[in-house]
């Protein structure tokens, strides 16, 4: 009979929400990421580091150490459906890295995140993630033939970013050995602030402190060497203040985690 | 003198923050959108429309009225800046919309959309409209030759949409004649669910209804006839419970407004 | 009985060939254009703009006289069954032209072209125009609201190229006023080289000399005014040498045409 | 002095051409590819590939023997230039392969081929390939984490191709083990007719059987095991006709070769 209501409200971990909760865009948590990494540690003007530093982090025992990172990844959900669709499971990124602290516990702060797809991209913001949709490429190892690096060889990788038809940031890496460690801004936990923007205008926007909850992390074997990075002239606003001032070592490693959640973290705005 | 501090955080209406608040990917409210409209009157399974209403609201007044809408959009903030980067300032859109009543008053319901772009995308997600990423196509008026019907004339236009790869909706309208009105579902705020997801275990998701303020709303030329509408027989999910069980008349009319905030609605989840 | 040989080879007016011809990725000529032209009226080094110009082809009454075109199109063949495919039909386009002349008729060259679409870019190749594939937008006139300026009517418009995420071209046009006449570079045939690149290596490659042969010409409005227009500074290549050295009149119109054929004209490499 | 003509005409190995010939799209052959790929055998009805033979060509020994390949790609050309821009330098591509044979020699013919790039697909035209622009995914072997196969080991691969907004075909593979020999129509040469059409109307068009020359072929170690593959419903024309009536073999491999000419065949069309 008519009478009958539904009994369940739409729902789902992320918008849209529908009848059954399967139309949310996002999956929840956990998701599985395995990688790719063309890496090139840099330093930029410290003082210019800490203005991109909320309240509660400060700069750390290493003032002005950043890192620039092209990745390319596959993910998928706990139960590996993504992966059955290469199309949906993979996407490329690009992150500006900054070394910082938090009650004395060393993490990274990414400013800027470009990635080439719209899930990862909300994806991030759900836990504060700064992603915007940028074209993003880096070097592929190749097994066989003369167009591309050996993979764990020697060799050179380059990765490049454009966002709104510009070129924005171009980085080399000429690999040459084994390094013992990864670097040391790919091991620490990424700080975010999770942003919902004011819409009602007599509530405020939400804005909350959090690191990144993973697991499970793994990498390969990561290769060092000499590396160039340069961000375009015209790159306007604040990320031109990011540019570097010093390029270190480059480095070229798979990577894996899986992210659970985030932890809220004292002292957020 | 080394000593100073920043003593502003970074800041922006939305991620990323920085510290001049110029990095922000969104710009704050309002926002001014002019665009051309392909719109389909429709009708669902009243039931299966039902089943997306979350609590507060209701079908309203004819349960199971729908509508498929096709948009491109010239948007600006409100010193316009935008416009002078079409590339940044353009976008297509798809929307379904149920007609649906809070408190007597009557609304839509927009429980699917998408856009090409990324910054109308998330700029959706700000007010709880569900926007992914899709490939939206309309046929052009044009004002000469024979690639197109002429503005404000009859003639056909088409519209497709395509999301990751595959076809999803299609419509055809052929209009005849001019309306005295616009289609009802065009005129009536819309209504959202804005959702901020869970990421901390022990904090529940943001779920909040909200309704659209608009002003400097403006229509040009309606001009009416007959329509066709099909959903991909594999669309998957809830998106299938609504599709067309009938097709009504198909609109194309010019149409602007300045879309400044969110009014929360009681009864929100 | 299997000796049974097909009758017909596989065929069709391009690649790829099949049983029917049906597979064909461009339709057999005439082809229907409506369009919106953003134009901007210029000037290069005379110098530089001959040595674009092929044996049998000269500068012209006007050496170094130029044009940069931004267009977005509307296509169909003589059927016009692309008009129902809005996505397929639809095309962006940014021209660089070049005065010149054959014979004493006064024609214009293309030595630069791109498209964001690759069946207009092969169909360009069939003619000899060297289309590539980019990324161009230009404002669109809108009917109401304040997100673009009006059809027919004083406002500005903006053109953008990028290629391979580069910027490479921009123009603003503000138009003041109808004029009489559309811009000339716009009303002379285009003049083209066909060239089929050598493969076989004892066979030279094909390049010949050909016109445009067009019909159905037809002009809306024209409406004139103030300009700019820039090239990106690391354009790179000969495409640097054509930026301007001068910036002349921009101008806004809706164009069509028919277009049949090629001409073989004498002189050719 | 101003009576100095250019003394060379603009040139290049295709268009644009140029002063310098450094505009042209294409750059001379020999260009060097490293790939990895994801191939299927299958069968089509014998007499519908038959049908997709031009005159010169037999079905050969196993008639209805077909191959469906996805593959990603780093290309250069002899200087190896391409390779720091990976933007320019990768390309991800799908063909369809048929047996068959010309003057007793076994031969491998594309009826239709898809790659995401534009010069590329134009390169394809050089050597009659007929490329078209599509979307192509293949996953990702991963070197740790969950999220992807491991490289040389057994696991599971996906490809999937979109044209025009539609799903074209999929195919899934899950190797088990290594094989003693890489698919039979990857090791034998292709064979491509030229087609440059008809623009000029008294001249007819160039059409002319070419097989293709390659040196330093090279295969890494080639994983077999089961495989799916579908081809859309309404996939259209021709293509269709080519729809597996009977799934084989799925094979996972690395592959390179230079590609150098095209060589003449008699019997041409």
């Amino acid at each position: 009979m008519s009478t009958a209501t539904p009994t369940t409200a739409p729902h789902g971990y992320s918008l849209p929400l529908s009848p059954s909760g399967q139309s949310s865009m996002i999956t929840p948590p956990p998701w599985h990421f395995s990688g790719e990494v063309v890496m090139v540690d840099y330093r930029v003007d410290p003082e210019a580091a800490a203005r991109f530093l909320p309240p509660g982090l400060t700069p750390g025992a290493d003032p002005g150490a950043a890192a620039a990172v092209f990745a390319r990844w596959q993910w998928c959900s706990l139960d590996g459906a993504e992966l059955t669709d290469p199309r949906r499971s993979q996407f490329t990124e690009f992150l500006v890295l900054l070394g910082c602290e938090h009650d004395g516990v060393a993490l990274a702060r990414c400013p800027y995140a470009w990635v080439d797809s719209a899930v990862p991209m909300v994806r991030g913001w759900v836990q504060g993630m700064p992603k915007q949709l940028g074209e993003i490429h880096q070097t592929w190892p190749m097994g066989v033939g003369s167009a591309g690096p050996r993979p764990s060889a020697p060799g050179r990788y380059d990765g490049t970013l454009s966002v709104h038809g510009r070129r924005v940031a171009a980085a080399a890496v000429s690999v040459r050995e084994r390094a013992a460690e990864p670097p040391f801004l790919h091991t620490v936990p990424l700080v975010h602030t999770r942003v919902f923007p004011r819409w009602i205008p007599e509530e405020p926007p939400t804005e909350q402190l959090v690191s990144s909850v993973v697991t499970d992390v793994e990498f390969g074997e990561v290769w060092t060497g000499d590396a160039e990075l340069t961000f375009a002239a015209d790159v306007g606003d604040d990320l031109a203040s990011l540019a570097p001032v010093e390029v270190g070592a480059g480095h070229v490693f798979a990577y894996a985690e899986t992210l659970h959640s985030g932890k809220a973290l004292g002292g957020a705005a």
